[in-house]
């Protein structure tokens, strides 16, 4: 952080602010110049607010934030080396990251009764899928639409990972289902109306399950590394990120802008991991193979793709899923997009150093 | 719900859709026209997503929403008539609502220490205020940042209320501080980034205290009003919709952009009494004045402004409060203007009918 | 300007920096500290963008504005007072600025034919309007629909002007119009899409007419007066900023999101006059009265308000316009509004100084 | 469009408002329900704006648009068949369209000196680019920026174009430059901030070369083909659509946010061929190489991207520009990737039917 002060101002203001900011343990590193003095901030500045420090002096002109507010998030906390999560599915250790192939993950966006969710699950799996994703808990903007089937539906997941040995994505939309959603997911999804519940993002940073963390619908990048943060800050460093559009002017033809660039930006700002929602990032199933192919080109480490069985029956989103034969096909079309940039294979290795380990363990040493 | 099916539509696929749209509960009424056919569904629509209904049949052209997707917020569900929120303070019944004289809430962004927040009661109490505001648990971007002094701010806030008289309006985060903060909050604050936490909405709306509902960051209206419904639809009808700034694409000298207009268009959609908070809405002190008397022109039926004894030393927020004494000639300012509009007085009498009851029957009236 | 070094920058890397800097005729200034060196860069930066700078060295950190982009705008190039635009109308001299009572500027939004225009004017004369306003060519989204009578339209203004002694505010469009308009116009417009036309802001800001600038749909407050730069580098002093509204993520119930904030804003950074329409900024007659009286309270200068003597019949923007009886009527309401700030009166004085003096010189004198 | 009227409407009142619409040519026609009355209406809409209709008749429930208010933009106008644009360079005739490869343009922001716009344009045709773009007139911000060298620079731009047979794209900003800018351009921009600039569009309109339309920073894709339609209408058939970035609310990190989910969107509705500028589009060269890879996945018929042999010394979006170098490397790069879509070729051959006749009869018959 840095402190221009006007020019003019007298020594003794500058003292008396210099004494202010050492109260918080921040060294006040003054650079006087023939005009100005600036005053650096030397410490750990990521909780202090630029504008709380501009009313600390009439005298102060500007206070400019230097370093990033994110530290275990940042791309230097692991001096520049992408992090790995890995996940122990039934089937295999799967690995999201850049230095793996891309990880895909499909399904419903609400488990609707056992037939269906297993039936999906074998239709994506067999398009080369390592996860099922489908909803138990839906954040419905109407109270009156359909709320997701709850614990029953976490019932269903659990007999179509066991029947598949899929891996399992759902979502958790209250501390009070985390235990019970815990138990069934492989991956505990955060969805875009809760990045900033942060009495969530605490809790699932409390345990140890890898966490993908959607980005909010008007979350930029700075506050969306932020709310990865606190679950790093509690210690659960298995955190995935997940685009699925932002909120932008215009609307009319899709629900949602997909804002690829967000893949190079999170490349030059953070280890972790990148998924892309091009299903929910456009909201209509005719854009989201342009999409996904853009996705892979863009960089993305993970796709998200909605697949129902019968879109036109579904209960929740049925405008953005795919056909099982649509998703067959798109995987199809992608592989030899991602084989260009080295990232398509139905097998690949686990660093062996892991594999002995149990999934809990592991999870802590990444 | 209209749907517009295309130029030579079979009769055969009308009658399908039909047949699909009467499973649903609702009453597909036929428009037959020279070139085209339009359905509309009658019935009860506010489930229904006209993206899913597209998918019904290759043959329609455009399915639109007639009604509004909300019911007991609308306007019409008290037939043109403001519905009024009667809040019990110690000191006397206070009402929001358009008939009602201008609310005013103030207090610190967080609660720090007795003698702060009790000193701010008395000050703010002084100027006029009904309500003091002060969070206990505080959403902060950063993990690193203050995060409240949770339940024993609390017991802080309801030690202010047994000195003042006040009201206590605080914050709740996570269902599991509900009954806790309630046995404090005389009115339960849903702050911007909770919004769409349909969980603590739903739990919200089970208890009988009032609810403040902060619009979220980029919530529409018609999300606002949704998020509403979830409270009203689980029997809480005591509900206080607060614009508090949306996110747009300038933000370099605010903090947020009040949106104002949200006032007449609120106003021609809902009953529901409207709150301004200019000091979250601007995220400058130095704004706070202009936009307050804005917000009582375009017609505020309560303002929340932050003020803090010490702007300067503010563990949060402190670049948005007021002092006590700027908070003093910023009401002095602001009676006449609230007068031309007949919406200014120290006491103000409550309709008799409701005076004899208890608190919780009254809610349960309104 | 200040230019952040990365640590261990070596000495000749910032004595290379400052020879490149020392090119543009900027002086850069260093300030030493312990771990890191700062340069000020000293002189006319306002043409430098810190991208660019960014790229002069690998060992820089950041870059960050310290001074206003803009310069004639800022409220510093007049010490801190607020600059007057006085218009010669065939009635009066009418003086825009914060020292002056509230401006009205009302009529349609298009000239349609010489009845509908002089009426509009006698009808709001007659309600306290100093300025007609009517557009002769229109901006219009769609190349199908209405595009304004042009320069017929120029002759019935005139007409509108000559019978009522009101000014005229018109939009000009295209440099090569841009005689002929200002041959009737008292002021200048220029509108929304145009706000970035540089070619035509470089054009009126060569000749000496009052020109009124309206904000872009996606400008920011920077952006905005950096346009109004434009004219006043031109040499043309006379420029009112006009807040329209702007485009955001919820457009279901208003056109334009009527961003008040940019009043106080603007008033913390400009001398220029600030008008506001709160027509085209919301789009809907209904919502007129409730940002007319909003606008005033936050502070404006002027307001523009569309009138049409039927609005159902109207070639454009109907949808946001007042009838005549209505527009007197708000008239007549905001009335004790702005005397509270002391802002109205039917008559008012002009600095006798400028009284003698034709339009021209006054322009070049304010 | 559609007129639902509200229940109970007098059939009198139905009555009066068909005669109302016949007055402008469109025919009522009625759907009568049983609870409600539907009126579509018949013929050329695209004129008409819902918001005045409803201004009609106070029975008036809603007023839907079903059509699309563009009309020779949209798919629908060519059966479904995309168009190509044929432009004739002095190395070859290049085409831009759906079945056509990948059009490559590539060139420096502004044209500095003779040296380094025919040096540029050696490298990017020796990289596989068909045309050199760079700026005689350029839009910046800030009236003390470069603002560009004009005329000269034209001239500049011919003798690149006759040294290395390039196809030049540059920008004109003015009407009145017009004749200039087309002796010199073989596509004409019209750029971001001009994209509503009517006059302007309606003249490139009337002349026959073709149009290279940027989006507008805050354009819907409705208001870009309606800009797009302003130049079909006035008979130039030759239009390129351009994205090139959107303005949101994150722009810490990205100067603009580049919608790809606009190209499939795009395919669904128009005809017209499709660029991407990922140099704007970002704003950061780092950025730029995985953003056109993902342009190419998303369907891209043509790429801008800005080359400059020196970016830290140009006078204008250095920080955007890639060296020849690294446009060498990237033009290497995504060959395999257009490879996998059919749409990479150094050669690629030209309909015989166009290639017997001088340019301006092709454009006009295309």
């Amino acid at each position: 952080m840095i402190v221009v002060m006007k020019s003019g101002t007298p020594v003794i203001e500058i003292e008396r602010l210099s004494q202010e900011i050492l109260r918080w343990n921040i060294i006040p590193e003054k650079c006087v110049g023939v005009h100005k003095t600036v005053i650096g901030l030397v410490g750990d500045t990521t909780a202090l607010n630029p504008q709380e420090i501009q009313k600390l002096s009439p005298f102060i002109e500007q206070v400019m934030r230097v370093n990033k507010p994110f530290k275990r998030a940042a791309l230097e906390f692991r001096n520049g080396e992408p992090s790995e999560v890995l996940v122990s599915t039934p089937n295999e250790i799967v690995a999201f990251g850049q230095n793996y192939p891309i990880v895909s993950v499909a399904g419903p966006c609400s488990v609707e009764d056992e037939e269906m969710i297993v039936e999906t699950a074998r239709r994506v799996k067999a398009a080369g899928a390592k996860f099922l994703r489908g909803g138990a808990y839906k954040p419905r903007t109407s109270p009156y639409a359909f709320q997701g089937h709850g614990e029953s539906a976490l019932n269903l997941l659990a007999k179509a990972r066991e029947v598949t040995g899929l891996g399992i994505v759902t979502e958790v939309m209250d501390t009070a289902d985390l235990q019970k959603v815990a138990s069934v997911a492989d991956i505990i999804q955060i969805g875009a109306r809760n990045m900033q519940n942060f009495s969530l993002l605490k809790q699932v940073g409390a345990i140890n399950k890898p966490v993908l963390l959607k980005r909010g619908m008007s979350a930029t990048i700075e506050d969306w590394l932020m709310a990865a943060e606190y679950i790093l800050a509690a210690d659960n460093p298995n955190v995935i990120l997940c685009e699925r559009g932002i909120r932008t002017f215009d609307r009319q033809y899709v629900r949602n802008t997909l804002d690829l660039s967000a893949i190079p930006v999170l490349r030059s700002l953070t280890h972790l991991p990148i998924m892309v929602d091009p299903s929910h990032g456009t909201g209509r199933s005719e854009y989201v193979s342009a999409m996904t192919k853009a996705a892979i080109a863009a960089g993305a480490d993970s796709l998200m793709i909605e697949v129902h069985p019968n879109p036109s029956l579904a209960l929740s989103d049925g405008a953005q899923s795919l056909t099982p034969n649509q998703y067959d096909e798109l995987m199809q079309e992608i592989s030899p997009i991602a084989q260009i940039f080295g990232r398509w294979s139905k097998k690949f290795p686990i660093p062996t150093a892991y594999c002995a380990l149990p999934m809990q363990q592991m999870a802590q040493k990444v």
